[in-house]
C-alpha cells in the first residue's frame, strides 16, 4: 500500500529535510516514527529537500507499507508522537505509481520578510528582518527576467545534471503592513535556488545591484554572478502540486 | 534622568520577567545590558511581572540614570546587544515621578488559541492548540460576570494584600479562521489571574463547567473554585496604559 502525507514543520532545529548519518532531520524523524508505528522499516520520499532551517507548510512525503493501514490512523498516531515541531496535516492512499518526489508537477516556496523599525520577536522565527529602504517596484520588474525556462546554474549551489528549470511565477506582495512575501512557483528547484533569487532581488531592492543583473546572472551560468543567498529561516515550502492532489485537506 | 522603554519579548526561554537569583529573566537581562551600556548599575521597574513562558508585545519598563542619555541611542544599542528574543520598540524621557509599574492605569493581556484539526508548527509558539467543540457564545456570556470590581481571590495564585481588581472588559473574537483571542483589560491583575480566567472560560466553552460557575468562583474566594489554569505560552501582555502615553511609537 502506498501512502502520502501532507507535512508541516518548523525547520529551526532540524539539519534539513534529507536524512543524514548524524544530525536531526525531518526525514530521519519521520522514518523512525513510521518504522516504530508500523513495525517494519519505512523509508519516506519527500517532494522538496528543504535545507537546514527551512520550514514547510505543505511538504508531501510518500512511503510503501507491506500491509494495509488506515492513513488517518497513521496521521493521528504520528501527530501524538511528534510534538508541535512537525504536524501531519493530511494523509491519503495513493496509486502504487505515485512518488511524492517524481510525481510532483510544481513546488511553491514563500520567502517572508518583515520591515518594522525594530526586530519583532513574534515574527523573527519564520521571517527575516529587512529594515531600511526597499524599492519593491524594481524588485518586481527585475523578477520578470526569471520567468520561463532558463539555465539556473548561477542560482544553484550544487550542480547535479541539468540546471534547466521552469519558473512559472514570482509574486511580491505585502500581506500585512510591514511585511513582504516573495512567492516563487516552479516545476522544480535546484539547491538554494529560491534563496539565491531572493538574495539578488533584495540587493536590487536596496539599490546595491541593477535590475539588469538578473539577466546577466542567468547568462553567466556561474555561481559568483548571482551573489547573496538569503538566510534559511525566511523560507517555507508552502505547496507541492500534482496532476491530481492526493489529499482532501483536513486543516 | 528617568527613561521608559517599550519592550516586546518571546517569553519561551525565560523564567519570567522578574529578576531571580538563578535563571534567565527579562528583568535580569535588561538590567545587565543597561548596566554595561551606561556603565552604572541599573535596576529597571516593569509594569507587568509576566510569568515564565508568558510573552510581551507592549511591556513597559522604566529606570533612572545619573547622567543624561538619548533614549533612542539606548534603544538602538540595546537592540544590537539583545538579539531577536527581546526588542525595544520605543524609548522616551519621562518625568521623575513616572514609574512603569505604579503609574500604570491599565494592563491589556491577550490569550491566543488556535483550533485547526492538527497542531500548527507556525502558531504553536505563541498560542495554545484547542481542537474540538467550543461554545464561544457561552464563554462570552460567562465572561460578563467578571466585568467590574470584584474580589478575585479565587483567580489569584499568590495572595498579597487585597485581591480586589477592576476588570474593564473581556472580548473574545476570531481574528482569522481557526484562531480565537481572549482579550482581558483591567486596572491591574493578580498572579495568574488571566490564565485562571481563561482556564475557567475554556472549561465552560467545552461544556465541562456551567456559566454560573464564574459567579460562584468569585463568591467562593477560594483558589480551588476557579479550576484550570491555561498554559503560559498562550498569553501575551499587549499593552500598558498610562494617563499620558510616554511613547511616540516607532513600530
Amino acid at each position: 500500500m502506498n501512502i502520502a502525507l501532507l507535512v508541516a514543520y518548523d525547520g529551526t532545529s532540524f539539519r534539513g529535510f534529507a536524512r543524514q548519518p548524524n544530525g536531526r532531520t525531518v526525514q530521519g524523524l519521520l522514518d523512525e516514527a513510521l518504522s516504530q508505528l508500523l513495525r517494519v522499516p519505512v523509508k519516506i520520499v519527500g517532494a522538496g529537500r528543504t535545507d537546514a532551517g527551512v520550514h514547510a507548510a505543505g511538504q508531501v512525503v510518500s512511503f510503501d507499507t507491506p500491509s494495509d493501514v488506515d492513513p488517518s490512523w497513521v496521521a493521528d498516531r504520528l501527530n501524538r508522537r511528534l510534538g508541535p515541531e512537525i504536524s501531519i496535516r493530511g494523509a491519503a492512499v495513493v496509486p502504487d505509481s505515485f512518488s511524492a518526489r517524481h510525481s510532483a508537477r510544481k513546488r511553491v516556496y514563500e520567502y517572508h520578510l518583515y520591515r518594522t523599525p525594530s526586530r519583532d520577536p513574534f515574527l523573527d522565527r519564520f521571517a527575516v528582518w529587512a529594515p531600511g529602504r526597499l524599492n519593491v517596484g524594481s524588485m518586481r520588474r527585475a523578477a520578470k527576467a526569471l520567468i520561463g525556462e532558463h539555465d539556473f546554474s548561477s542560482f544553484c549551489r550544487r550542480s547535479e545534471g541539468s540546471m534547466a528549470r521552469r519558473v512559472r511565477s514570482i509574486t511580491i506582495r505585502a500581506p500585512s503592513p510591514g511585511t513582504l512575501t516573495i512567492r516563487v512557483t516552479a516545476d522544480s528547484f535546484c539547491h538554494q535556488m529560491v534563496r539565491s533569487i531572493v538574495g539578488l532581488l533584495l540587493d536590487i531592492g536596496r539599490g546595491k545591484r541593477a535590475q539588469e543583473d538578473v539577466a546577466k546572472a542567468l547568462a553567466a551560468r556561474n555561481r559568483a554572478a548571482a551573489g547573496s543567498v538569503a538566510p534559511a529561516k525566511g523560507l517555507t515550502l508552502v505547496e507541492v502540486g500534482y496532476t491530481r492532489s492526493p489529499f482532501t485537506l483536513t486543516g
